[in-house]
């Protein structure tokens, strides 16, 4: 597997085993998708990575550097994949308390993009996962390293017929798939879990909500049952790697595969805002 | 501060940066006091990594192997921590899916031991965090890594007159405090939050409950209200390495350091449970 890294801007593959984000998962990342050379969303992933910190209690992330180490990995990459990380750094020995004045720890690595097969983009097959997203105000919303919840959802199947899994919270709402937002529209309204208890802000979520006025949609941050999905005109999900995937079926339920999903990876394509889509990821277009 | 350390039995003080322990939480880790070359509660500590190991889906924990380890950092050392952290060792690429055939990592560092005011141990002041514990079944009881809530919680403070935080679930009951589980007396009955939907089951909580038939009391899994503290006769905190502190007062609310706190730490002295915790100790010897 190639691997371009860079730890605290060295060209390095290692971490002090004492890092709190290890420790504790005390720390945020970031994935950014690299296309001829940009930095796909790059403001976006900064912005959340801003939010996250402040609401952890770290120090404010040094995006000139950060934007500097990223070109220095990407400059030249046709298609690829950046995982950004940044903890709380070492501890000063063991303990919860975090030092007062931490030195962050930041990590940038580079990936080559995923292999997924194509029809993906003309609708894919979805479960409900069984492991629940817990409530937590605290965290709801910044993409912060426990991801446990998310490993063990992910872990429920290996059918690879399976692109996604739903997951629940408490009162059994959808608040998201384990690697992707979720979005359903109905009557030209599109319907999205909220974010305050529960869920990642992906950054591919904001810039749809962005753009629904443009479709002609009401925005609508809501959660929704998984015995209302057969009302649904359509249901999608996103992430800053897939762009857009429209939901053929959820558990057995089938669902159209319809417009706003096509408006969205056309106007995804047109803006290069991942490698992963293009013209033929368009359903309808060349099947 | 001194640093002993192997990482998958080097002399090493470096970790792959790709680690899912540090991209995930993906792991697990104990808290071992060290007094005079033992390794206090070892079996404990390796019973509660089983079942975090088995729970989280990974490979069998290499109990022979860690405890050879264990013994070679602190054969000869008089009183100590050792950390020992387990994960799932590095991804093949990035993603939740864990893969196929995991090779976990080990981490075992020494620490000397805190030095936390000897005071302590005649009678603690608490606080009420506001950081709320997420109800989550799937994780409940085992030591993982997904430790923000712990970290967000002792956050909270940097009095050093104030020892210790308890931490409420959704429904405003008591689950533990940030590094250590709770238990009231009332009536001979001792009483200590189920670990059910939250919450770490600590090996000193463990070897407590264990005990409490030999003190004459009966045990009662159950939450309690902190509006219902000033009914209870005594309040203790308990973790590995303190071994026990009994409550004084929790958010100004004042509590009788009571015969059964005495009576464990007497216990734990004489057994040499942790090298914190000797005669002096003891609230009423030699104060």
């Amino acid at each position: 597997m190639s691997r371009k890294q860079l730890v605290n801007g060295r060209a390095d593959t290692a971490l002090d085993a004492e890092d709190r984000g290890l420790a504790y998962g005390d720390g945020l990342f970031e994935t950014v998708a690299v296309y001829r050379g940009r930095l796909c969303l790059w403001d976006y992933h900064m912005d959340r990575l801003l939010d996250g910190a402040r609401r952890l209690g770290l120090p404010e992330p040094p995006l000139a550097t950060l934007k500097e180490e990223a070109r220095f990995l990407t400059e030249r990459v046709d298609r690829g994949v950046l995982k950004v990380v940044y903890t709380r750094g070492s501890s000063e020995g063991r303990g919860y308390l975090p030092p007062s004045r931490p030195i962050p720890t930041r990590i940038l690595t580079l990936y080559n993009p995923p292999a997924i097969p194509p029809e993906r983009w003309h609708g894919v097959d979805v479960r409900l996962c069984r492991t629940r997203i817990s409530i937590q105000p605290r965290l709801a919303g910044i993409k912060h390293l426990n991801r446990l919840e998310q490993v063990m959802a992910r872990s429920e199947w290996r059918d690879t017929a399976i692109a996604e899994g739903l997951m629940l919270d408490a009162d059994g709402l959808i608040v998201e798939g384990t690697a992707t937002n979720v979005f359903a529209v109905r009557s030209r309204t599109l319907l999205t879990p909220p974010l305050t208890h529960a869920g990642v802000a992906g950054v591919m979520r904001r810039w749809v909500l962005e753009q629904a006025e443009g479709f002609g949609l009401r925005v609508e941050e809501r959660g929704f049952y998984p015995e209302e999905l057969r009302q649904m005109d359509e249901l999608f999900l996103t992430n800053s790697l897939i762009g857009l995937w429209p939901v053929r079926s959820v558990a057995g339920t089938q669902l159209p595969v319809g417009p706003v999903s096509r408006g969205y990876l056309e106007q995804m394509a047109g803006r290069g805002l991942t490698p992963l889509v293009g013209r033929s990821e368009i359903p309808g277009e060349r099947r």
